[in-house]
């Protein structure tokens, strides 16, 4: 019995240690077309910027996993096709690889089809290993000094970040009207003051930029970032016959299986549920892919998981703040037929005479039914401890109002008597 | 109309501020038998190590209560009855103050009935601010060396913080066999070691110590503090009529009213629900004071507002450490007859090439049920953020299955892509 799984990154290899730890007789092999394994592509922004090494990022080697769980990965293999009916993927160079279960972990790419010149030599992007070590050679050989980042989200901001602390000067250029994937005017504008304070210029409304030899949209630059969107990779899947959901990646059910029997699909190249909207939603994240991962290796290995979705947590640091958000935005919750109404506060970490950091809060709840439906907080200290409490309450389904009663630790070091989540949710009960 | 409030720290003031918020033409009177109102007990032990000034303790000054909220404060005014039949409380000197409506805030005192020797100069409580100024003094003037802290709990390893860093050795001697008021072996030795290596020792078991001239148990010092526990302060209240609960404290309801119509009673005097065992339980904790007073004020001013109970969170920092808990340990939730399962891991609060500190993470659950049940969380980063994920997840008497789903923050800087509360929920579900 073969578990064939495409892709060894975090989906992929969680559902490997996952399925042998279920069962120790399974075959596992594990397909990587990339020349590395199980690195943490969330920490290239740290690597580009020079606090971690590469070899820091990588969590497990080949030999670890051949050594200790008994997985055969194959790197620089490469699927062509799935053949399903059959049972087996064409690998470039004609080998074909039998399964008995698969799992598509395909993950996804930055969407640089729109973007003229993006194959120019001083044009890269920052997804994988291999393209932070290029871009990184490329910064010491070249001495770029002056950076277009195209692209607003997570990815871009924090190779913004990164390429400012590199002495470069940095535009950040956004197509959208809004930044980090939020739809929100406010933190935009946020955003914005708090990167030019550290002379990151960010343009939003920037129209499909092309990138040339000296400049992007007019902007002169001798080193261009692409940070787009991601695109799901579902090509193979899609042309074996998988079904895709709404947002154009893989649909799964909560166990992870495809429409195919045998197949299951898991990480970025996958859709999970967004447990606020309750609807199909593509926001491919590391711990998300970990998770889906873990349940798709659990379930090909004949076990019984779930894995119910996401609440849309996340969090970034740009310049010492975290920028943490989870659940809708109150244009988002309006957009999803909600009737929001939004509360935002600031206040203090922890009383100032113990070192208290400005914390910004935002809570948005439906009207009609008092439910807490997403928020947002920023400050130099806590904003993932309380990021979290937040995402707690919408996976509980809170009400604003219960939200507000809770119980939360105290003690000057590390919080105020009121936390800033609490005066927040007094100031959210006055505008439901 | 009159609102009378007997107390003006947290719960009384909170009472007041709310009330006037919400009947801007209510007559509000506060009486503090103190010099001082307004400031934050729990942050004494820094004004002690002398990180803060007094002055900044002090949250908000009587003029500025009457000049802004329009509350009368009375300082040094100590109300010896109450005369509920004909709603008037006396006053030491035998003036009397008629009410309409009654706030109970008077608050709780450490518990020095059994310790001989108590009333030596050398010997003091850490309860309020006038406390901590003598303590101060003493240190100060009289530059004592080894001093002995009878009491094992937050108040009293604080001060064996706040007094080594003033350079004294320092011996706690705790009664019980567990230190922070958690039946918690484990804990209780982590608490002991991590003391240790600042060259605090921790004594469990030592028998209500009397304190003699230069030692108490058999230590040598010459600066005694008392942090025994606290005891409600009821007497006023039980005189009058006013029900006591199983605690031993003023038996409130969700709208914090006594058994006496137009008497409500708020914070350490009074005793709230346990919302994981649904039982009344004494917690005196800041927080909680000013979430009972902020509802007595909205209801003794004709609003109708509910305050449900605490989970027993709470957080203390030890010399760099924050030790967090909330919920019941292992021993107090087979006592309250659930049937107890715990896990306990350690990990880092962030990847460990980005400074990641170790954290360690406990969590019990209910086999029956698959209810969580309580958590600690130990840590030099992000403990009060965990422990208030946990926190609430109490709230919503979340399962140990769905609080492994949760999708929380994680980006480097901040937390790892399995977060310390995951695995540890990951480890839970074994031991189920």
């Amino acid at each position: 019995m073969r578990l064939l799984i495409i892709g060894g990154v975090a989906a992929g290899l969680s559902a490997a240690a996952r399925a042998r730890r279920l069962d120790p007789s399974l075959e596992i092999v594990v397909l990587e077309k990339g020349a590395d394994i199980s690195y943490s592509a969330c920490g290239l922004p740290y690597y580009l910027e020079g606090r971690a090494a590469a070899g820091q990022l990588v969590t497990y080697t080949a030999d670890y996993f051949r050594k200790e769980r008994n997985v055969a990965i194959r790197t620089g293999a490469k699927v062509v096709s799935i053949v399903h009916p059959r049972r087996e993927v064409a690998l470039e160079g004609g080998e074909r690889v039998h399964y008995d279960k698969l799992v598509i972990a395909t993950g996804a790419r930055p969407d640089i089809r729109q973007i003229p010149g993006s194959t120019l030599p001083h044009v890269f992007t920052l997804h994988t290993l291999d393209d932070a070590r290029r871009l990184k050679r490329f910064l010491s050989e070249k001495r770029p000094r002056r950076a277009v980042v195209a692209g607003g989200g997570y990815i871009g901001l924090e190779a913004a970040d990164a390429l400012r602390r590199n002495g470069l000067t940095v535009t950040v250029l956004e197509q959208g009207p809004h930044v980090l994937g939020r739809d929100d005017a406010w933190l935009t504008g946020f955003v914005r003051r708090h990167l030019e304070r550290f002379r990151v210029e960010v343009r939003c409304g920037v129209r499909a930029p092309s990138v040339g030899e000296t400049e992007v949209a007019g902007v002169p630059c001798d080193l261009a970032v692409l940070a787009p969107g991601l695109l799901p990779g579902t090509e193979l899947a899609a042309e074996a016959g998988v079904q895709l959901g709404p947002s154009g990646a893989i649909r799964v059910d909560d166990r992870m299986m495809t429409n195919l029997g045998a197949v299951f699909a898991a990480g970025d190249c996958a859709e999970t549920t967004h447990l606020v909207t309750g609807r199909p939603a593509y926001i491919p994240l590391g711990t998300t892919a970990n998770k889906m991962g873990r349940v798709a290796g659990a379930n090909a290995a004949g076990g019984r998981e779930r894995f119910p979705g996401v609440v849309g947590t996340s969090i970034v640091k740009l310049f010492g703040i975290g920028i943490a958000q989870t659940g809708l935005s109150e244009l988002q919750a309006r957009r999803e037929g909600f009737s929001p109404a939004t509360a935002r506060i600031e206040s203090y970490s922890h009383p100032r005479y113990l070192g208290g950091r400005a914390t910004t809060v935002e809570l948005v709840a439906d009207r009609n039914s008092g439910r807490l439906l997403g928020g947002l907080v920023i400050g130099e200290e806590g904003a993932a401890g309380r990021i979290n409490v937040i995402a707690a309450a919408l996976h509980a389904r809170m009400s604003a109002a219960d939200f507000e009663q809770m119980d939360l630790a105290y003690t000057p070091p590390y919080a105020p008597v009121w936390d800033p989540l609490l005066i927040c949710a007094q100031q959210l009960r006055k505008a439901l």
